[in-house]
């Protein structure tokens, strides 16, 4: 089974390469913009400065047979499910962010942790109907 | 740009249809299995009960072509990434688990709102460096 998907977009951030990215997205005030595809668009009505979403995106550079990773005190290996790692079986990336403003093209956002130009495939509002972070 | 995903493995449910799942995973008691397929097994090493993951897997029946729904109240449309309904263009879905055993393939867990058989595409740690949910 092949599961094909279509980006949707793609990211505009500071980061040139995955040396460049912070281990941790969430936290950082760094903005990148979301720039969607014309017709995917209208699929942000309803997306407010101040909301949490996830974006799902795509890791372009990832290692995808790595299963196991030596932890960083170089003791028993982590599994790649018990991480958050860009190096697994299918390298989508995701990212907590904060909706920071509108723009032409998509929204700009904090937390992204990305490389500039990696695909977005997916934004998805992150808060469930109690307001708790799914 | 078409990316080739593998799935991982398969859920094993009690919902048997889109209309058997709960409107909200997170907080239901329902246990689900993931099972692996066994070369994949390995990566879950260092996940233990109690531990929350982000599960992403494919919604097999979705509507791919909805960009906008009417909302409950049949006023203004909302777009799809202002939400988290399975009709999306590339219909990832986003659950936040909590293990609760280990089979012998793959592990048990709460939260999850998948349909019986539904590929898994992923399994990520869902906690930040200071323990917030990512």
């Amino acid at each position: 089974m092949t599961v094909p998907l279509q980006p949707i977009g793609e990211v505009r951030s500071p980061y040139q390469s995955r040396e460049d990215c912070p281990a941790n997205g969430w936290g950082s005030d760094t903005r990148s913009e979301i720039r969607l595809d014309p017709a995917f668009r209208p699929g942000l009505d309803g997306l407010n400065v101040g909301a949490r979403v996830h974006v799902l995106w795509w890791f372009d550079e990832a290692d995808r047979e790595v299963i196991c990773q030596p932890d960083e005190e170089g003791a028993d290996p982590i599994g790649v499910f018990a991480m958050r790692s860009p190096e697994r079986p299918n390298p989508i990336a995701l990212s907590l962010c904060r909706i920071e403003a509108s723009t032409d093209e998509g929204i700009e956002v904090t937390g992204l942790d990305a490389v500039d130009g990696s695909p977005v495939l997916d934004i998805k509002s992150a808060v469930n109907y109690d307001q708790t972070i799914l």
